[in-house]
């Protein structure tokens, strides 16, 4: 991987030493200046005494793709880990047009009432080609947004899932350094997306809705075994009896499933986001979980799990960059690729050739 | 990789050259000596033309973890690629107790009574652990293992999943090349075995009985969703409503999700392997749905999208395999784990450390 020497070159500017040059007045440069970036120390010692734009420049040096940014992020992570950890990790996942914005609103609202701080995170990697579908625009959340004790941030911008979620991940270690002792992760609710953030989280709600019929619009059947608990939003007015109706059929649906690993089973419940009714009955039911299996030994050690998961997470998604982004194996790729679709060549003596070419490759320098 | 020079190496004696030797008497070379590797040609041969000895070893050399096998293998495979593909690829699920082997000869029958030939092959990676807990004893099918139309192969003894159904994929285009048209893949309903079945195989089969309640005992939950069928065993006797008010919960359950991508909603019909009841409507089913998927062009789509997946998968494994492999490596991460899960490290720096050895490793010889 090659590394950025200087400022200059990793703003594409030309540099040409030992020849006068007129001054450069790159604008860019001239707008970035009073943002002289700070030391990892002096970031580490911001976060932790809670200040919100330390903790902002720090979450975005870890989006960001330059390298040297990069180093800079990891040693900030690495000096805010002992200080992590100590926080309620909730995701909360629901289809586009179940109410999730409204709802992260009041139960935000209704936790930040208990007292401490809640920081929103996104993970969406579809955040850049659709331009933020999700958390892009913090008024969504009227009131949070406005909330002292409230920190929001989007979904880190497009890039594979793993990466995106990673860089969540590790914006979670920021924020409970920083003294966020609660964390709302949202997802859009219909792909891969929920698999990463339950692989983050302690506890995971679903957001449904009463359907048209009895069919889950656009819920992928996966989601559904990963919810530790199910709340039918919209449950208000002409709508509380189909809400319920909704709700019998989940909790019939659950019942065909064996007990989760947590020995938790799942609960399913309705409320109205928009109304605020029964906010209190679903954050009873998140209380109880936690003490639940906090009790049951079972929290820690899905938090053990997870810390392994990332580290493997990491290593696998390493190990595939450093293969897919060589530029001759990608070219290499393309052609087998073709041929296997064909049926001209098969699927397993395409993967060796393209392997025995990057060993070799590796080898020879 | 080391590779083998021949065969006394390969069996573990040590050759003195030049020097008068007394004959060798192991009685493993002699049981070997009458069973001389054919050439890839001639496996070839014997294979098109239906020689089940033939297809046997082929496949015993497919499952060899020897490197000189493993050339002699992907020969095999490359040669006999192009007479593959035209057969039904089936798999079939179902917890142990739900009647699997006696399902599956009773349906093996049925399929052979239209004509045709049939394959019998599973997916199980914990079968050296369990000394082969399914199709290890070939008895187990009483009808099929003496039809002259079926060949039952059992797993490929243990080692990684990625391992072992790349095997059985092999197996599957050998079986194909030797005129097997209808290719059954088994798997124990338990594990993430599914997943690797499901991406090789045209159309799942999920058994299933009526439950003491109504949980479905051991199923996992990702397993129903990939169903396209499933089938309600032991309907007979008293048992029959039992097996229809199962089967109507499972309808319902189903129909909280969304269709399927073939576009064919999964049906849901009751039979008794034992008393060979139902059988037919199971069959017509199935014969529905290739029509169905052949016709929307589903069928050719699905298989090239499984021939574009057991490439990357393949690719993916052995990217994996080569670091993981890696003894230094190995101790390494070992010793970062234990950090991890103590909460000392991240474990995106555990990885990074690890992944930067690797890479420096690999550059420096």
């Amino acid at each position: 991987m090659e590394h950025i020497e200087n400022d200059e070159k990793y703003n594409g500017l030309t540099v040409n030493q030992g020849v006068a040059q007129p001054p450069v007045v790159n604008p860019y440069l001239q707008r970035r200046r009073p943002r002289r970036m700070p030391s990892a120390a002096d970031m580490v010692e911001g976060i932790l005494k809670g200040d919100v734009t330390m903790l902002s420049r720090a979450v975005t040096l870890v989006e960001s793709l330059s390298p040297d940014h990069q180093t800079l992020a990891q040693e900030v992570i690495e000096k805010c880990l002992p200080h992590s950890g100590n926080s309620r990790r909730i995701g909360i996942t629901g289809v586009p047009g179940a109410g999730k914005s409204t709802s992260i609103d009041v139960f935000g609202l209704h936790v930040l009432k208990q007292g401490g701080k809640l920081a929103v995170l996104a993970i969406d990697p579809s955040s850049e080609r659709t331009k933020g579908s999700i958390l892009g625009d913090k008024t969504r959340m009227e009131k949070l947004s406005v909330h002292p004790s409230a920190f929001i941030r989007p979904s880190p911008s497009a890039g594979s899932l793993g990466g995106v979620a990673r860089k969540t991940r590790e914006t979670i270690v920021l924020c409970e350094a920083a003294g966020y002792d609660n964390i709302f992760v949202e997802t859009v609710g219909v792909g891969q997306s929920e698999t990463a953030v339950h692989s983050m989280v302690d506890f995971f709600l679903l957001i449904q809705l009463a359907g048209t019929g009895d069919e889950l619009q656009g819920i992928k059947r996966g989601i559904m075994e990963m919810a530790d608990g199910i709340v039918i939003n919209k449950a208000d007015g002409d709508n509380v009896q189909r809400a319920q109706l909704a709700a019998a059929q989940f909790r019939s649906a659950l019942h065909l499933f064996p007990t989760p690993a947590s020995g938790w089973t799942p609960e399913v419940l309705t409320y109205s986001g928009y109304y605020e009714l029964g906010i209190d009955k679903v954050w009873d039911m998140i209380d109880r979980y936690f003490a639940f299996v906090k009790e049951n030994g079972y929290f820690d050690r899905k938090r053990s799990e997870q810390a392994r998961y990332w580290m493997y997470e990491t290593i696998d998604s390493q190990l595939r960059s450093h293969f897919y982004n060589n530029p001759e194996i990608e070219r290499m790729l393309a052609e087998k690729e073709v041929k296997v679709l064909n049926n001209q060549l098969s699927s397993f003596i395409a993967a060796r050739d393209v392997l025995d070419r990057y060993y070799s490759a590796l080898f020879e320098r």
